[in-house]
C-alpha cells in the first residue's frame, strides 16, 4: 500500500460521443472537430492532448435515448444534434488507450443498457488493456425515451432506479473482487495449468433484479473494480454517490458546495475522510490574451443554440419549457407566479437577464470561464482551495479547448505546485488517489475473499 | 450497384480472446502468443499479418459462460485455460482497426448478452470508426452457465432460442435500416441543422421479448447492417442460417456437405443464389517443407490437451463424457451398446482409434492440415471447388499460424487465381460481395422505408 499523495488538482477533459455536448451550437465553428465524432481521428488527438498536458483523464458522458421533453419530441435535439446521434463512448478508448500510456478513460454507463455481467467482462477487458486506466461513471438514467427504448413502458420511478442501482453494483463487485483470488492464475506453460479452479469462485447472485452464477469470465484487471464515479444530486444519490464514489461531480452553480455533505454521508457508509473526492464542471474558453479569449467566447455566442439549450434543460428537468415564449420578459414570468423548476430556473438569473431567451443563453454561456490563462489559472486555484478537488475541463471545441487549456493554464498551474508535472506509476486508480486498487472502507471491499 | 465480382475464396482468422480456443494446450508452447491475450500487442499484431496477407477478416469465437458438462464442474476448462477467462472480443476491434485499413472484423456476440437497443449502438459505432469493416456471428447461446449468468433460470429450449432471434434480428434490422433515412444527416454548419428530424424514425418495436421505441441512436454507418455470420447445424439452426446469413459456417467433417440444403432453403426465403456463402473450418500447420510442418505437428501433439478436449466437447454437445475411462478402448465402448451422442462420437472415429482417448486426440488432431505449403493449398483449392467459398484459419499459435499461412500458402492461391491479389475498395461487405449494404431480397430489406 502506497502512501496517500499530496492532494493535487485532478483534471478530466469532458466530452460526448456527439456533435453537440454542453455548449450546445458550438460545432459550427469551423475549428470544431465534433463533427467528425464517428470517426476515430479526433478521439485519438484529444487522447493525444490531454497526455500532453498531464490531464487525469478523458471523461465521456452518454445517454441512452433522445431528449424529447421539448415541445413533446426529439425534434429539436435531432435538428441541432444535441447529444443525438450520439455513438457509444467505450469503443472509442481501446484505440485512444494506443496513443497514449497514462491517460485515464472515464465513461458512463447506466444500468439499463446493459446486464451486469456481460458489463463487468467489458470493463475487465478494458482495464486489461489499457493496463488498469478505466474508470466509470455509474448512471441510473433520466429519459423517458432510454427507459422506454430499452424494454421498459416508462422511466422507473427515481427511488426505484436507486434500490436497481444499488443491486446492480452488488452483482458487480462481486465479480470483479470476489470471483477470482490474486494468485487463481497460473499461466505455467510447463504444467500446462492456466489457472487453478479452487481459486475461482461462481458469485450465485440471485437478488430482486438479477440472478448471476459466475464465476466472473475475465480473470483479474490491474484495478479490479474500476475507479467510480458519480454524479447524484438527489438525496437518494447523495447517499449513493456517499456510498460507492471515489469521485463524485458536484454541481458548478456559484455557492452551492455540498462537500460537507456527501462527506458526512460518506462517513456514516464507513468510509474515511478523502476516499470521496469532489470534481466541478468548468467550461474555459482561454488561449492568449483576455481580449482573444473574449473575441472566441464572442464567436462561440454567435453560434450558440438557444433552441438545443431549452430541449436539453428540458431533458434534464423533465418539464417541457417550449410552452414560455423565448422573447417574454422574466419579469412578466416572475409576476404571472411561474412555480417548479421553472421559477427556480428564473430565481438562479443573473441580475440584469431580461427575456427567457436570455436567461437559457447565459444559462449555457454562463458556463464559459473566459479569460487570459492566468485569469483562468486563478479561478481553479480559488475553487481549489475551497475544497474542490478537480475540474471535468467541458470540451467546446474538440480538441482545442484542451489545447488552448494545455497550452496555457497548465504550465501556469504546475508552475503553482496545483497540478502534477509528471504522471505517477501504476493503475489510474493508484495515480489518482495513491492505491491500485479500492480502499477497504470501500463497499465493494465486503465482497473479497480472504487472501489463503 | 457494383456488379457481383467473380467468386474467389474467402479467408478468415479464426480466433478467440482467450488463451485455449480450438487447439487445446497449444498455448503452452514458447511461441504462442495467446498468453498475452489481456493486453492489445498480440492482437494488432495478428492484424497486421492477415492485412499483409489479404485476408478477409479476423473473426472473434466467444463464449458468456465456463463449460461446466464435463465432470459436473468448470475446473477442467479454468484449469486448461479452455476458453476461460475469456475477455470480450468487441473492444479488441477498435485498436486493431487503427492498423489496418482493409482488414474485415467479425465477432460473436448473443442475443442473451446484450439488449438489441445498446447492442444495435455498438455496432454501429464500430461499423463508423471502421469505415465499414464490421462482421457480427449471431449466436443463440448453448452453456447452461451462460445463461444462469445472464439472468436465466436455465438455458432456454433450443427452438425457443431461435424464436427469440428472430425477433431481436427484427430489432437491430429497424434501427440500423429503418430509422434514418439516407439523407437525414446534414451536418451543415451554415445553418446549425446537424439532421432533419422529418427523417429520423421511431422503430415503436413492441414484441413478445422486446419493446423498443427508438428511433436508433446512431446515424448510419457505411453498411448499416453488418455483414451477418451464422452457424446453425439444427433443422431450424440451417433454416435461420438460410434466412439471414450471409455466410454460413459449415461443418468440416468429412463429406459433410450442407450447402445445397441451405441454398434450397434460402430459396424458399426468397434469397438469390449467391446471396449465401459457406465458410469452412481449417487448421493448417505449415511453414518449410512437409517434414517441417509434421514436426511442428508433433510439437502441438506434445502439448495437445485430451482433458481440455473432453471438456470443449462435452459442453458442445451437452454429454459429460468423464464418465467414459479415457484409456477404455474403443471397441469395448461399441460392445457395451452407447448411445446417442457418445455413440456418434465413437462411429466418427477414424479406422484404427484404439482408445476414447485416441479418439478425442484424433478429435482435435484430426482438425490439423498439415503439410508443405503447395499441399495445404492443394487441399483447399479441392475444397473450393467442391462449393466451399472460404475458410476459418484456426489460430493454433497468435499469430504464428497466420504468418507461417500469410508466407507459404497465400503466394500460392494467388498465383493460381483462388485468392485477391489487391483488396477492392469499400465497406467490408462490398470487398466481399460487391455490395456495401445488403441486397433487397435479404429480410432485413423490407424494414426500409420507400425513398422519398
Amino acid at each position: 500500500m502506497t502512501a496517500t499523495p499530496p492532494r493535487r488538482l485532478l483534471l478530466c477533459a469532458f466530452t460526448m460521443n456527439c456533435v453537440s455536448h454542453i455548449q450546445q451550437g458550438v460545432w459550427r465553428r469551423p475549428e470544431a472537430r465534433q463533427v467528425e465524432y464517428t470517426s476515430l481521428d479526433p478521439w485519438m488527438e484529444l487522447a493525444r492532448e490531454c497526455e500532453r498536458g498531464l490531464f487525469d483523464a478523458v471523461f465521456f458522458a452518454d445517454v441512452m435515448g433522445v431528449y424529447d421533453t421539448y415541445g413533446g419530441s426529439g425534434a429539436t435535439s435531432i435538428r441541432t444534434g444535441m447529444q443525438t446521434p450520439v455513438n457509444d463512448p467505450m469503443l472509442m478508448i481501446p484505440a485512444m488507450s494506443t496513443v497514449t500510456e497514462n491517460l485515464g478513460f472515464a465513461f458512463t454507463s447506466s444500468i439499463y443498457q446493459a446486464h451486469p455481467f456481460t458489463f463487468a467482462r467489458q470493463i475487465t477487458t478494458l482495464d486489461h488493456i489499457t493496463n488498469g486506466r478505466i474508470a466509470w461513471n455509474v448512471v441510473t438514467g433520466y429519459l423517458e425515451n432510454a427507459a422506454r427504448s430499452l424494454g421498459y413502458p416508462q422511466l422507473p420511478a427515481h427511488d426505484e432506479r436507486y434500490v436497481r442501482a444499488e443491486e446492480y453494483l452488488e452483482v458487480v463487485y462481486k465479480l470483479w473482487e470476489g470471483s477470482w483470488d490474486e494468485d487463481a492464475v497460473l499461466a505455467d506453460r510447463a504444467s500446462g495449468i492456466y489457472a487453478d479452479p479452487d481459486k475461482v469462485h461462481p458469485i450465485n447472485h440471485a437478488g430482486a433484479h438479477y440472478t448471476v452464477d459466475g464465476p466472473h469470465l475475465a480473470q483479474p484487471s490491474p484495478q479490479r473494480t474500476p475507479v467510480l464515479f458519480q454524479a447524484g444530486s438527489s438525496n437518494r444519490g447523495r447517499d449513493f454517490a456517499a456510498k460507492h464514489a471515489e469521485a463524485a461531480f458536484i454541481p458548478t452553480a456559484r455557492g452551492d458546495r455540498p462537500m460537507d455533505d456527501l462527506n458526512e454521508r460518506a462517513e456514516t457508509f464507513g468510509r474515511a475522510v478523502g476516499d470521496l473526492r469532489f470534481v466541478g464542471g468548468l467550461s474555459p474558453i482561454v488561449g492568449g490574451t483576455e481580449e482573444e479569449a473574449k473575441a472566441k467566447e464572442a464567436d462561440y455566442l454567435e453560434v450558440l443554440s438557444v433552441e438545443a439549450g431549452l430541449a436539453h434543460i428540458s431533458g434534464n428537468v423533465g418539464v417541457d419549457l417550449s410552452d414560455i415564449d423565448p422573447d417574454r420578459p422574466l419579469e412578466e414570468l416572475r409576476t404571472e407566479g411561474v412555480q417548479g423548476l421553472v421559477k427556480a430556473l428564473i430565481d438562479s438569473a443573473p441580475a440584469g437577464t431580461r427575456t427567457f431567451a436570455d436567461l437559457i443563453r447565459s444559462n449555457l454561456a454562463g458556463q464559459f470561464l473566459t479569460g487570459s490563462d492566468e485569469q483562468v489559472a486563478d479561478a481553479i486555484q480559488k475553487r481549489f482551495e475551497q475544497g474542490v478537488d478537480g475540474f471535468n475541463i467541458i470540451t467546446s471545441v474538440l480538441p482545442g479547448t484542451i489545447s488552448d487549456f494545455v497550452d496555457g493554464v497548465v504550465p501556469i498551474l504546475q508552475e503553482r505546485g496545483l497540478m502534477q508535472t509528471e504522471y505517477s506509476p501504476g493503475p489510474l486508480r493508484q495515480k489518482l488517489f495513491g492505491h491500485a486498487r479500492l480502499p477497504d472502507t470501500h463497499p465493494a471491499a465486503r465482497h473479497r475473499r480472504p487472501t489463503s
